[in-house]
């Protein structure tokens, strides 16, 4: 007889902000994961003035709105700048990065999801 | 010879707020499309007090961000609360629905992408 262990890779339903850790994202960036599956994951991150999300690319489908702030944000040779309510995209192994302009915070979601955060 | 149309479903990579339609969604409730492609969609749902998220379920994954306001949601049974900073998840085919209790607006990310909201 044969036994596997089957690990699911699945957030709780419900996450309460003041209840959910922050993870150091490099130089004044912090995160904070959000609900996850397999093929999908949800994550805020704050970001101070200044702050760089160094240019970098991922085999994930990237998808991100802008909660609040301002960021000056580079997809595949594409730079435009994005403030609270706006959004934007990255294509799987696409180098993007951002500046922010003013403090804030994006939603990022992500599929499948990022393992590497948990 | 043949030929095959191939079509990519991938929004543009940047979504500006004001340049971005509002759909209907249901009595007080609309939204916008933010960025997707074929295994992710990010959406943004603005709810007047009130409106209902009738219960409702989907083969897709849904983690949400709760951007602003109150939402009484409940997922596979589970009911709670949620407010401005808080989220949720939804796994595939569970049934879930909310209740908006003070004006808001949630930032839901699909995957794989919502093709019926486009």
């Amino acid at each position: 007889m044969n036994f596997k262990t089957v690990v699911m890779i699945q957030s709780d339903f419900f996450q309460i902000e003041q209840e959910t850790p922050w993870q150091d994202a490099g130089p004044g960036v912090q995160r904070q994961v959000y609900g996850y599956g397999e093929a999908l994951m949800l994550v805020k991150a704050k970001f101070e003035k200044g702050a760089e999300g160094t240019p970098h690319q991922h085999p994930h489908l990237q998808a991100t709105y802008v909660a609040s702030g301002a960021f000056e944000v580079t997809i595949g040779g594409q730079k435009n700048v994005v403030v609270a309510g706006d959004g934007f995209y990255v294509p799987a192994d696409v180098l993007h990065g951002c500046t922010c302009l003013e403090a804030g915070v994006l939603i990022d979601a992500f599929s499948p999801c990022r393992e590497d955060f948990l």
